[in-house]
């Protein structure tokens, strides 16, 4: 997480938040999204669920959480960039906030 | 978990878990539902989602887990028995599980 | 959980807790310990950990939870005994606990 | 997290992470610290351990991971700045990275 490599790169995955798409979306080489929940007790059932998925997958997202929100993003960075395996991720993700998660 | 008094308590008990509501209900004096999921993942979300709620609430239940089942009791040891605090645990338990967790 | 076949079973199962052993022990044919922690926070967070790696190994456990009480059984129910894949995983619960968390 | 006011800000806040110190530092107006754990279900373990007391407090830091590393900045939105709540949920903290956890 926050290794943008400048400010103006920072600036631009903020503008990559703003879609109101359901899924994760590349956003600077990276599948990104921003969840948001209730409370605190919903983001953090949430994640718990991803953690589960990233270590049976052994692929473990660069994520953060403030109270609500919870943001993910996926790379694979033996391969510099977004790969199957990052796919895959994503769509376990995307089909648990589906689940009425979110 | 596991102080029933007595083998015969032990067979009631399982008979609580047949209803169909989505309440927790009054089984032999603790407040009991098994919920089922579709795997573990869900399952430990909603079992993260509960010990916030627990934790915020300074109580605690009786809980036990298997892949996709989740049974919680909720007693209050001081009281010797179901007391409001239980009732305010269930509701906010059966709201987690109505949102779409279950 | 509680599947224990009879209330004698039930009773005997409460003795095979009383090993000040840090290991799982064989417990009527399960790999059987329970853990103690200073409190809920402590105890849920260790839950976490061994869900993480249950879910890696795609082997869940029977457990359960009450305050600072983590009651953990394995067994694999397709052998209908303990077998190597009960031990890798009892292994990784030991050094986990080892580690300073209990 | 994220809401460094300028790029300035942004490579400062690395710099706060290199202290050799195990407790959470003032890092411009930000009780912060990275804590380096073995790998990603011992830092999840650790994160669930903080999560149950954030919301016993409530007081909801904002933190991030990847992997073994689990990043925590407290703040007190309303007060805009670092008040006695931050310093009491950083001691919590700080305890249970002191009992072996990190």
């Amino acid at each position: 997480m926050h290794h943008d490599g400048s400010h103006q790169d920072y600036r631009r995955r903020d503008r990559c938040a703003g879609g109101g798409t359901p899924r994760l979306v590349n956003c600077f080489g990276k599948l990104h999204k921003e969840f948001h929940f209730a409370d605190f007790a919903h983001a953090f059932g949430f994640m718990s669920s991803v953690a589960l998925i990233a270590e049976s997958m052994n692929h473990h997202p660069e994520w953060s959480n403030v109270y609500g929100k919870v943001t993910i993003d996926l790379t694979t960075h033996d391969a510099d960039g977004i790969t199957a395996l990052d796919l895959a991720f994503a769509a376990r993700v995307e089909r648990l906030a589906a689940a009425g998660l979110v």
